[in-house]
């Protein structure tokens, strides 16, 4: 299909996903399990069409000479295929949000009051490269009783389409409205400048991707957008830390995965445990292959350190190079965190009760963690089963997101003819 | 002072707020209720000085002709007064909802999970006319660790500039610092321009006021916005009701005050209990002075009920008037709440148990309610013990927005030295 009139196009796409929104939120919760269970079943079972689909994806990538992580990004492997049809899975395995009331209270006045989990209405996701979150998208959305409209990259393309005809099959088989996922069809960007200006059809976006992506969304949306910025995460290690602990949190944190938003950037070390663990630490980095720019402090402890310049304390390397600084206190720890950090993962390691007590209430990020591994914060480790990003807002959703984020409360109030004084 | 430099000043205000905002966020409890109390004794200290600043506005909002609702709106009197310091002494004896760690679970790797709620940082608020709003919100933000800038109406600059002044006497008294609230000191419209485009410096926006207002302000704000828009709020009496319920809370939603976002607007009646009841309710309302706007089924019932618009149902007269609608069964009064309604709080009658499940479900309205007033939806009514206002938004916080709306939550990790596999 030929898409030229894309105002004319989203905005048939936003009046469908909004009547779909309707059915969805009051759907049967058996409905939407049997919906994604079909969505797997069809996934499994044309696990050749998405996998020849992405082939063609990639060959078209190549052609346009795209970089070898994006192309890593959006090969899709039979393992792949597998993974995302369990994912839809265990979505259908967990219970059903909707309609949860909670905090049921008598009041003075004798009517009773208490919150009921509704849905959101229309989320707009939008996402580069990666096909598996075509799935995941579409099941988290419908579990959570909203409609979705997913812009993926344009350069995962066919296999979005060919994952969409899977994820319709799943809406079919349960009597559940089509248009409760639609796929953008087109690659033409100025839908994406439609689909987060909408806001009488969309009643929140969820861009994934850069912080290009994320920042220019932010700039130009009309409709709220829960945002997941980047991740400059922090382990301090305070002089009363656990020696063991500290070398194994401090490895782990950097080296488990290089490219992943909750891995550390730069590591703090309390100037009086620094000479005691700087040294084998900078044997363990170096076995991983990773490479150590420190501040002049660190540099004097172990001289094949390089020199860390003020840049290198707020970026986000998302490779294998670590910024070292060595703090005099735990009070510049919290200072430098507060400074560079981007309040998304921070992390103490430390045997003091006091100082552990100060770090998680005066850290200010999205997760704050005592004596454990930033790469922890994520939304299978949290037990929410699944997410859709990393909220590093305030507003609405912080942290991973998962069904819960996907959902809003309204009052319910229960009666017997009272009425107000 | 005379402010010249708009865009210099508001930068200097959130340059001071964000830097506040770090010393409230980690304020003790203690110097919090402190800080209120303070506040509250030097408000009934200076009452005649409000008073006074009060009788000023009145004067100057007479030359300029103002109307007299609004003129209503911005008179404080000796009770007025009064009742500030009382809901600054209430907010002292709130729990403090900062530093709350919820669910904290253990997960399979050995790490325990849970949340902590934390201030959101600097809350700017937008509002009209009414002084009041200036203690009420800077008691509020202050009690949830946030700093706060206010700017109210040009025509209460006065009274506002005197309730800042005792505001500010209990930050210093508790040894907070003076910019955690801050009035705005010009009346120039720029302000608010600025104010709402501060994304560095401010976290979220609380406008009060008109719908004209509200509207600008979500239009142009480039933070986010926690709105609270009109309320074309509904009462359907079903077939089922009890006849006495029915004519009470008929009579309180639309009677009991006129002019509030939670007064009935619309009331929708079975066609089965119409006759039965319409004459009565006629009565009640025309004892009541209210006008009667009604579909032709109505006004076959009732012939002096006069003749409703297509405008009628989507207004919110905030006056003794009301419009009155027979529906043929439950789906149409559903489907006229949805096509009218402003999501606002809606409210059924009746005895009929799957009718009221139905509706608590299906209905998609900030506060949901079986037998009983709308008038009820109120934060004070639903036990939060004060608002900032109701929101209409899905996002973050829905209906009576309290002390909670005003926070956010972390995630907490506790950990022994766990690292991810």
């Amino acid at each position: 299909m030929e898409i030229t009139d894309i105002k004319n196009y989203m905005q048939l796409v936003g009046q469908q996903a909004r009547a779909a929104s309707r059915l969805i939120a009051k759907a049967e919760t058996a409905a939407k399990n049997q919906a994604l269970a079909t969505m797997a079943a069809a996934i499994k079972r044309n696990k050749q069409i998405l996998l020849a689909a992405n082939a063609q994806d990639l060959e078209h990538a190549r052609t346009k000479g795209l970089e070898a992580a994006l192309i890593d990004r959006l090969t899709l492997t039979a393992k792949g295929v597998d993974s995302m049809a369990e994912g839809l899975l265990q979505i259908a395995a967990l219970a059903d949000p909707i309609g949860e009331i909670s905090g049921l209270n008598y009041r003075p006045s004798g009517i009773q009051v208490g919150k009921m989990r509704v849905p959101l209405g229309v989320i707009g996701i939008i996402y580069e490269a990666r096909p598996n979150v075509t799935a995941d998208a579409a099941g988290l959305c419908l579990k959570a009783g909203n409609a979705a409209i997913l812009r993926g990259g344009s350069e995962a393309i066919h296999a979005n389409k060919a994952i969409a005809a899977c994820v319709k099959e799943g809406l079919n088989h349960a009597g559940l409205p089509e248009s409760a996922v639609q796929v953008i069809e087109t690659t033409d960007r100025a839908a994406v400048g439609e689909l987060i200006t909408m806001q009488d059809f969309v009643d929140v976006i969820v861009p994934r991707g850069g912080k290009g992506l994320i920042e220019r969304i932010s700039n130009e949306a009309r409709v709220p957008v829960i945002k997941h910025l980047h991740g400059v995460c922090h382990v301090y290690i305070d002089k009363q830390a656990n020696i063991d602990k500290a070398l194994r949190i401090a490895e782990n944190a950097k080296c488990q995965r290089y490219g992943t938003c909750n891995t550390m950037e730069t590591l703090l070390i309390h100037k009086d445990i620094a000479a005691k663990i700087l040294p084998e630490l900078t044997e363990i980095y170096y076995l991983n292959g990773v490479e150590l720019r420190g501040d002049p402090a660190a540099r004097a402890i172990v001289a094949t350190i390089k020199a860390a310049s003020e840049e290198d304390w707020e970026t986000e390397y998302l490779a294998p190079i670590l910024s070292i600084r060595i703090v005099n206190d735990f009070e510049q720890a919290l200072e430098h965190i507060a400074r560079y950090g981007s309040q998304h993962t921070d992390a103490i390691v430390t045997e003091d009760y006091t100082q552990a007590r100060r770090f998680l209430r005066e850290v200010d990020a999205s997760s704050v963690m005592i004596n454990t591994s930033t790469r922890f914060a994520d939304g299978f480790e949290y037990g929410l089963g699944a997410e859709i990003g990393i909220s590093t807002d305030k507003i609405h959703a912080r942290g991973p997101v998962g069904l819960e984020g996907l959902t809003s409360q309204k009052y319910v109030v229960l009666g017997d003819g009272q009425i107000r004084q």
